[in-house]
């Protein structure tokens, strides 16, 4: 039996971890949401990874969403879905605590849970094609406060509640326009340029990658920034990777950063 | 005498909520203000509507903000201003507030307290010609902290900062750019689009709405999920209309929502 | 010597103040931080300014950031990165609390600290060929918590994680899709099209535009409205300058505000 989701090394720097149930389009079930969330919180420990990507298989559909098909069994009620959601949302948890840098590559449909997953890394690059969209308040069910709250952090109200009082399918340009993709590329060309920016961030120094994200989860968590906050703000000052870093400024080289 | 503001059901689902001054392109006067807030506060104990349009009258403006004639009677210093100022925040309040799903259909001038109100809403929808602003530098006056908050919301502190310091009266392609509309359409089909829209909404289960909007709201006000409103996120597997929404999915048929 | 912060008076009214140090493309020196930070210290004192631009010598860039040159002298580890931090995040905090409003006139590179200090002025204008981004991560830096905030403040944890995690930099169209700039003009009008802004900001009643910035802030740092903000929120309606504007409405004469 293949994985639900599978993980791939691309290389020393980078993990492409994938929604692969392409024959429902990587309709998402409980299994999944389980596998996808016990992977991200092992990449919590992982030291030495620069980024992680995250796409559905098959090229066509990013994901739909949750699979319907299997809410009779899983979900049909409070006590089911409690259950259910205990999963999924420590899953979302677990995407947006990732210290690694993370970003979506999204072909094709990016729906319901699919969108959530998405608006829990930190970029997110679509094709020309892509479809966005929560039509929940068809099947009568809300999406959850921890759900929604990533969305909000995303698009604010206004974009939120069209997004989810409409119900609509939208396009890539509308979904730039409403902030939810950072880039929009031809269809053909959305791995291209995903691994160049994955390329990009992992040129960077990847301490300084991971502090960077501590510090916005740390500042949009609270309103002042506390003295323990501001001083990791001068640590990047004493790792090797500063003096690679300045060095290879001013011979005008490119850094060979060390993680250290 | 006809009323300032009209109020009108057009159907079982929907009411149009009217300002009603066309003559001088619906600025507001205090007593407006009151009936306004008098309606959304009603609206607060309605439980079968499914969502409310506001607009101007006329079709040629929504509001061009408060009647500035009217000052020198009701708000010529600061303990008169305070007075009006309570109808004026508690309605916006009102319309914040209210639990039905708002959409406030633009047609031509959206402007200083207009522009509040709108930004009240859920939903904005404009015409290519409606222009929008907040020139109230000019008479002297600050927008209250009440109102501004509102503002600032929708569309951060830059924006805000830009519409206010400058005072400048701009086009519906500069306010979609901004962000302070859903949506431009050409002039002609602002209704017809509003109540396409309104139409999705209503095609939606109406418990999902309601709760979606308090989830938001209860999101933008805390930083924490309390347990109370993680619970409530599961509530909606135990209605009806989850049954009905679930069933309707599988048949492929269209769901009609009950309600409950 | 020629000051490497240069403070001009346009008119009664308004300040021009320049990065000047345009052989190096006005790149920022500790000097040039603590004297910049004095110059907005001082100006919260300033009763009658009305309006504060900044601006980098040259014309062809607003600054490139921090003097790279510079850090093996001033911030080659913590302890001295802490001891240059204080001046340049007391500088930003100066240009954010500046009670006057502030135009920042971004002429070729905002990049880095250049970027830093215009994110945190009330407004950006920049021209076509100008350019943004922050590529510490090559140089195996973070941004301090304290400089991240301005950013976060401005456009978001999605834009700010990839302006920080790619370190690209980006040219004027992508900065205004992305809510870094207000406005965006023909290289040749940036200085026409910036002072004209100013004169429509100095052209409303001074003490509202004050008490714009300070609600807008005070609404920022707190989620609710405190009653001394509230009771604020009318004291222009005892102001002359009301009077003045009121009367200016109803002749339709332009108002000359007293700034009282």
């Amino acid at each position: 039996m293949t994985d639900l989701i599978q993980i791939k090394k691309i290389n020393e720097r980078v993990l492409e971890v994938s929604l692969n149930r392409p024959e429902k389009l990587n309709a998402l079930t409980k299994p999944m949401w389980k596998k996808l969330g016990s992977i991200f919180k092992d990449l919590k420990k992982n030291k030495t990874l620069r980024c992680v990507v995250l796409r559905g298989k098959g090229g066509k559909s990013f994901s739909p969403g949750n699979d319907i098909g299997e809410f009779a069994k899983t979900r049909s009620n409070s006590k089911l879905a409690k259950e259910y959601g205990v999963h999924l949302h420590g899953t979302l948890a677990a995407i947006q605590e990732c210290p690694i840098p993370t970003v979506a590559l999204i072909e094709g449909l990016c729906v319901g849970g699919g969108l959530e997953i998405a608006a829990c890394c930190d970029l997110r690059i679509c094709g020309n094609s892509s479809r966005f969209g929560v039509p929940i308040k068809r099947l009568g069910l809300t999406m959850a406060p921890r759900e929604l709250q990533a969305l909000l952090q995303l698009v604010g109200r206004s974009v939120t509640m069209e997004i989810l009082l409409e119900g609509r399918i939208f396009n890539s340009e509308e979904a730039y326009a409403k902030g939810i993709v950072n880039r929009v590329v031809p269809d053909h060309d959305v791995e291209k340029e995903t691994y160049q920016t994955v390329e990009r961030i992992c040129d960077g120094a990847p301490l300084v990658a991971r502090w960077h994200k501590q510090f916005a989860d740390e500042l949009l968590a609270k309103k002042k920034i506390s003295n323990k906050l501001n001083n990791l703000g001068y640590k990047c000052y004493d790792t090797k990777d500063f003096q690679i870093g300045y060095k290879s400024f001013l011979t005008k080289t490119k850094p060979n950063f060390k993680n250290k």
